[in-house]
């Protein structure tokens, strides 16, 4: 094999190999994502986003489909333990959906830690969290 | 041709082929997509929703942008034959908008296939409709 | 060289060349972007809207992060100089945010270009704005 060739080879060899950043690029497409955002203060509209989790997981298959659920504003008094919808929350939880609560809206609420529902993460700030899920390629529902 | 330069030929041939696949992971960039998700029983948002479809198809050009409408939760009872809105729904149908109503939440209102607007279609799950199309590159609009 | 070696040579070139417009294609993952929407006539949602912008900046880095804040409807009343936000909307504009009034909305409103808070920018059509910011890559959040 003479110079040439090799050179041919090594660049052929680096032009199929500077191809798999670009298919990494390409979405997975293995499993749908959803943000759901709940910022109102409004126990129809938090029974509302409970429901889109569950019929979202229900109609795909809890295991074809991660869900997250991020609380902000006015809404972050859903994550309360004492908030009439905690028994569902804590169900959502047990099957997989993640629960975030934004630390922003708690110091304004002066919600700690300690009131939460448990198992309800805590993040520095919702909306955030939210915009660096769809980024990353989540579907976004506002119920 | 010696074996080599063959081999070196097929090579080239098979990685120009295998960029065919990313080539189509590219935005097609033809068309733009909307859906417009209604959730609240509310006749002014129903109103918002519509005056968003029309202003996007007379902005872009009908033939230009795809609309879909999805109706979920206490915005299901928009889409009925007899909602105050329904001359409106009507007409955006025949425009190009395709509307849908989930069959989750006409179970829990009580809202038969007949009772809806002609030509409404119904959705097993009006959140799965809007996630899928999410994800496949539709923008989203929440009134 | 004989001519194969020289095809062979530019073809290479041009399957490497071929590649860029496809590395152009992934997003540049520089920058994160949002677009608020603000349709409700309500100022604790306008307020929440500005909290968002706010956050954002304040969590990323006003530097890495493009926010843009596009009011339609009837969350148009936002944007006119008598608002009771519009010293929120003038400091957010100071720190970047791209704030902007449906024509739309504010020819059904009968708000005029000179009624609007200062550089607060009219775009012809709030939805159409939303969607295609989008479609280029922004994230969405609708307080």
């Amino acid at each position: 094999m003479n110079t040439l060739r090799r050179t041919l080879l090594t660049s052929l060899a680096l032009a199929v190999v500077s191809l798999s950043p670009l298919a990494a690029a390409e979405p997975p497409a293995t499993k749908e994502r959803l943000v759901i955002q709940v910022s109102d203060k409004d126990p129809q509209k938090w029974n509302l986003a409970l429901n889109v989790a569950g019929n979202v997981q229900k109609e795909l298959g809890a295991g074809n489909v991660e869900v997250a659920l991020v609380a902000f504003g006015p809404g972050i008094s859903m994550l309360t333990a004492d908030a009439e919808v905690a028994g569902r929350v804590g169900e959502a939880i047990t099957k997989g959906v993640a629960v975030e609560a934004c630390a922003n809206s708690m110091r304004a609420a002066k919600i700690n830690k300690e009131d939460l529902a448990e198992n309800v993460v805590v993040v520095p700030a919702g909306a955030v969290e939210i915009m660096k899920r769809q980024s990353a390629g989540w579907s976004y529902i506002r119920p």
